[in-house]
Order: structure tokens, then sequence, then C-alpha cells
């Protein structure tokens, strides 16, 4: 698909704002039969679908549940299953490391093992993020021949692990068994060049267990997700357009840095995220606007509070709509039902808003609305060729 | 899909009817809401889409807008980014030159330049035709060793370059560099085989250069689109059917007998490539009927002209479907509504009549009516496929 479009695209002075609202998509509460969507009241939504084409994005595959990495990736044009990005990488965006082309990142889990060096928690009774604070400044007394070695906290018995050094590869297989009562696997090379690597990766697991051997019940480590940055096309060459991410959670911004996007400065709130959009919007063509609440009441299983956190985005749409961009798109990365308090598989709701959009019938801006729209049901990287087309910014394709 | 089909075809003696209607999507007018489908009277295939399955066509990807040649190609059944045509060969098909097997077209545009050779007018402030002609005819004089040369004026600052010879090459770079101020690019060789040819096409360049400076404003030629005829698989061998062509414009009969169709002769109007259609009815199994004014309303952007087309090609639905056919289709190769006055990405109506069809729900011919219908928004080149079925000449696969 990008390389398709890639040769078509042409430049203008439309502006595109995709509104994501992470873990958008939901589920009927059993007591009313209606969704988080079908709940709230989102007059400003419902005004936008009534004028737009809607539908439903499915960010992977049938069936597949995605994390918010593949599905950002998804919304931003790239087949994520084409371009995989590992959990160790996705990490290090979370905690806005600074990782660089070449390091090899790992996600790591302090856990549990007994005597005999079997595992007995895989999660180390879930330590409070200080204690894995303290630890992770434990374990960076690690030296490791000819290259760095960072070891970063992120929460709770999480932490990140990044070597930088030459010739490092990340084709490494985990130390997590998946399994209780068997000792972590030691790391295997999964390609030749990786035997080095995965050496080094080794020596720091046993200095590991040597170092933590008092501090059950985090007496140990695992290690997963080993990955290196990937080489994505970047969407401001892609797409022929300035583009700007505004996001006040540091993966949204890492993701979005990932694809060569600015990320702008904002506040902690989506009501200053709705301000760095105006303040900034003669500098760029394609706003990539991030609201987290959703999916945080999602989460947490809290029905009535994601139902909540919709209605206070739906009130901002009119702020959004009053820069008056050219194209405006509305959707989500994942779902994520208050039912399952975790993402879900269900495709997302989607909204794009043009003056040659084509409005369908549909006037509500929910899950079972959506699903009778004019896009259809489509996976969700086949939105940013529709979002360039409705800028514009596509010629033709042959005579 | 034309791989999987081909083993499966029977021969019978239904008869098939494809009406593509050039340009045939739109959108709505923003004072009723209404496209012009949705605007124009058409008892005729209101009924037609009451007893038919319907749906959606995209040709080429989402969002992507298709050029005619791409656009028909998917009607006939192969996948337009699998079979890409270069615009040499579609602009020497819509003159009908007599392109043959290894001849290399270009698409050639007379423009501008300055003192220095920088480009002032890509167009050349868009010529009358009848100078385009006389400067052909200059260029004509140019000889280069080995291969025959031909300059052909199309429309306006227009014109096609075809060379003749022995081992040709159409994979070369184009002279266009898309910008004012810079010189003509040089033809580049794009694999090893096609170093001869470019070295032939940049003494081409260099000689209409001196033959044209003194033809301010157009003074020197941009070269883009050079390509070879392709080899496209035959339709009737692929399909096992006769098949003939009806058009008045030469570009789709050029296209039609690019992939192996007979063309018929016809006159100007629709009514006598109705007329046509009946006279050859018992010597063919298919037969694609080409309309051309709905394309012209819609590029024009003259909505209610549009709507006429629409109109005048209604009342001639009787006729065709007094023949009897076995299948009758109606769709076309692109959108082309009048609000964006030129192709559009938007999927096309497509309704597929048969004794075996299906009928929907679907009761009017229109965007918005086919979006919900049972054929749903498929690829075009899946739409011969089903065809084929509705004719019973596929057998099943497997046992």
């Amino acid at each position: 698909m990008l390389d398709l479009i890639r040769p078509l695209v042409v430049s203008n002075t439309t502006k595109i704002v995709l509104l994501s609202l992470d873990g958008l998509g939901g589920l009927p509460r059993p007591e009313t039969g209606r969704s988080e969507l079908e709940t709230a009241g989102m007059p400003n939504l419902a005004a936008l679908a009534s004028e737009a084409a809607c539908g439903l994005l499915r960010h992977v595959a049938p069936g597949i549940t995605p994390g918010s990495g593949p599905g950002h990736l998804g919304l931003f044009g790239y087949d994520p299953v084409r371009f995989q990005v590992g959990r160790g990488v996705l990490e290090s965006l979370g905690i806005e490391f600074d990782l660089r082309a070449g390091d090899v990142a790992a996600r790591g889990n302090f856990c549990t093992v007994d005597a005999q060096g079997r595992i007995t928690d895989r999660r180390a009774g879930r330590i409070g993020t200080e204690v894995c604070v303290r630890l992770t400044e434990r374990l960076r007394a690690i030296r490791l021949p000819g290259v760095e070695v960072f070891v970063e906290p992120v929460k709770e018995h999480r932490f990140v692990l990044v070597l930088r050094g030459p010739r490092l590869s990340g084709r490494l297989s985990e130390t997590d068994p998946q399994v209780l009562g068997k000792p972590p696997l030691p790391v295997r090379a999964l390609e030749p060049a990786a035997g080095a690597t995965a050496d080094l990766v080794n020596r720091f697991v046993t200095e590991a267990g040597r170092l933590l051997h008092d501090a059950a019940p985090a007496n140990m480590v695992l290690l997963r997700g080993f990955d290196q940055l990937p080489e994505l096309p970047r969407f401001p060459e892609v797409y022929g357009m300035r583009a700007a991410a505004i996001a006040a959670y540091p993966m949204y911004r890492g993701l979005a840095k990932l694809v060569g996007m600015d990320v702008l400065k904002t506040g902690g709130t989506f009501e200053s995220e709705i301000a760095t959009l105006g303040e900034h919007w003669e500098a760029y063509d394609f706003f990539f606007v991030h609201y987290k609440d959703t999916d945080k009441a999602g989460e947490d299983g809290d029905f009535d509070g994601k139902v909540a956190a919709l209605e206070r985005f739906d009130a901002h749409v009119p702020k959004v709509r009053a820069l008056r961009p050219d194209v405006l798109v509305v959707s989500g990365d994942h779902a994520t039902p208050s039912v399952l308090a975790g993402h879900g598989w269900q495709p997302v709701p989607a909204l794009l808003w043009s003056r040659y959009c084509g409005a369908d019938s549909v006037t509500a801006f929910t899950e079972r609305a959506c699903a009778t729209g004019s896009l259809g049901t489509i996976p969700a990287h086949h939105l940013m060729p529709l979002v360039m087309a409705n800028a514009q910014r596509l010629m033709k394709f042959g005579a």
C-alpha cells in the first residue's frame, strides 16, 4: 500500500487532523445491552458522523487483539503485520529512553526463583515501582565487554534492558519459559550474527541472579521481546506532509517519533493537547492527536468512567472543528471494552469527514452504527490512503 | 484470480453484456445532499437493480483514484496493480496508433524553457492542438540510427513519441523534473539493457530542442511514461469466450484490443453502439459496451449534464434487455464526481443481473443503495469471476 501511494503523492495546503481515542471501541454492558459509545451523550460526534463516511477499522487481523504499538502503526498507514516492532523497543519508547539505531532493547521482569533456581512467581509478586527503581540501580553495576548497559525501571516488576555497542543483534530467544517450576531459559541466537549478543545477555542474566540473590521476592530477572529500532518508512516522506504528534503519554510520542513525526511539547491534559493543536496549526499539514482516558477507564473495567471519558472528549470536538481542518478523522488504536477490562479484538469505529467524503446514512458514532457505514470494515492501514484522497493529495493511478 | 479460474472455464451458449458507464460514481451536491445518480430519473436501472445483486467496485485500492486504463482492466478481471500499463502506451491507444510489440512509447508535452534551458511552463501555455500538429510535423525530421521514429499529436500540448526497432527497452526514467526553474532531466536507463534506448531518446530530446528553438512558447519537450506493450493474458483465452468491444472512443477500443477482444466498428453515439450490439449478437459470447457521456460531464464539473447523461443511458437499457442476455452487468471504470470535476477514488456502483444472481434488497442504482447490496464492496477484478459463475461458465473447484 505504501509503495502504491508514494509515487502518487502531491502537495497542497490542506490540513488533516487524526484524533485517536485510545481503546475507543467497547462492548454492551449486559444490564442495558448498550456499549460505552451507545451510552455516552456525544452530540458533537453524532453530528460529525452524520456528515462523515463511517466504518470500522481492523488493525491486525480478525480475532487479533492489537497492542497500542501495532494499533497506532495501522492508523498511520503501516501494515502492522509487515512492520513489527519488538516489545523491548516499545517499552523503551514508553519510558522515553533515547533508543538509538543498533541498540538492542528487551523487556525485563523481576521474578522469584526458589533455591534450585526454579521460577515460583513470574512477576515477583508485582513489587512496587519504588522497589523496581532500587533493584534496577543495583543491576546497573553489571559491566559487559565492549558494550554499554542500560537498566531502566518501568513500573512495578517491569524494567527495560538496553545494550549499546557495535554489531549487536536483536534476533534472540526469550528467557521466560512462561511456566512456573522451571528455571529461566538461556538466551539463544536466532541468527548466526546474534551469537555474541546472546553470550552478552546470558552473562547479564547470570550477573543479575548473583546481584539479586538476597532480594526475594525479586531475586531473578526474565527477559523477552529483544529487538532493535526498526527501519520504518518515514511518515513525512511517504505522505509528503509536515506531520506533528500531540500526545501526553510517552509511548505514543515514541511511536510518532519512530515514524518520523515531529513530537510537539504539550501539557498532561487533553485540553492542553487541543491548545497545542491550535498553536501549531500553521506549521504542519497533518496532526495526530492522542486521547488516553478512554483506554484507561476501559482497562480498569470502569464502564461509567469510560462513558464519562467519551463525553469529555466529545465536548472538545467543536474546538477542533473550529480550526476548519480539510479532513477530520476520529478513530482509535484498538478496542478496550470495559467488560473485558483490557484490550479487545473488536474492530474500532472510525469516521472520516471532508468535503468529498460522501456521507452515508450513519448518524451516531457507535460500533453498531459504524458497522453499516460506507467505509465498511477495513484494515486500519487502508485509512491513510482514504485520508490522503480526501485531502486531494493523491494523483490518479494510470492514465 | 485469473490463474484460479482459467482451468475451471467451460463453454456454453450464454450471452453476457457488460455496460461500462465511464466515470459512473459521483458525490452529493452540497445544496441537495443527493448525488448525480440519486438525482437522475432512472426507472429502467432501478427496475434492473431491484432484480439484481448490487455492490460497489474498488478498482485499484482504497483512496486510489483510477485512470481509465486501470479502471477498465479491473472490469475485465485483471488486477490493475499487477498488470500496469505505462502512460505512453495508453496515450498511443488513445489516438489509435498502431503500437506493435517491442515499440517504446512515451507521452510527450511541449514545454517552455528560458534562454538558460530552464523550464518556465511545463505545458507551453497549453498551446492549441493545431500548433501541436505543426510542431510534431517539425519533429518528424529527426532521424535516429537503427530505429524508426514516430511523433504523433494528441491534443493541446500533448504528443506521443514512439521508437520502433530491435532490442529497445521501455525501462527509462522521465525527463520531466515536475518543477519549474530546472532544465529537463536526461533520460536514464532503469535496467542495463535500456542503455542504448536511453541514448537514442536523449539524442531525440537534443534534436527536438534544436528544431524548436524559435517555437516559443513550445520550444522544448518533456517525455514521460515510457513503456512497451504489456504481455496481458488474452481475455478470449482466459474466459473461453468470443469477446467483442463496442466503444466510440479510441482509448477504450485500444484497451479492449490490448486484452484481445474484437473491436467492432460502430458510430459515434451510444444509440449506434446499441445498434452494433444487436447486429453482432449471434457472433459473440461477451460484449463490452462503453458509454462516455457520464465521464465527460463529470470532468466538466457539470452536475446537471451528468444527470442528463445518466437519464439518456437509462432510456437505452430496455433495448439491451430486449436482446435477452443471460448475464447483464452495469458498472463503470471509476467515479467522476461533478463536485471534483475529475476522476475520484470513491468505489463505483455495480449491478449484476442473471437468473442466478440472488437479488438483494437494493431497489435503486445509486452509490448509497449499492453500498448495502449483497456483492459488498469488492475489488473490481473480482467481478468477472462472478459474471462467469452467473453465466454457468465455471466448473466447481475441487471435487
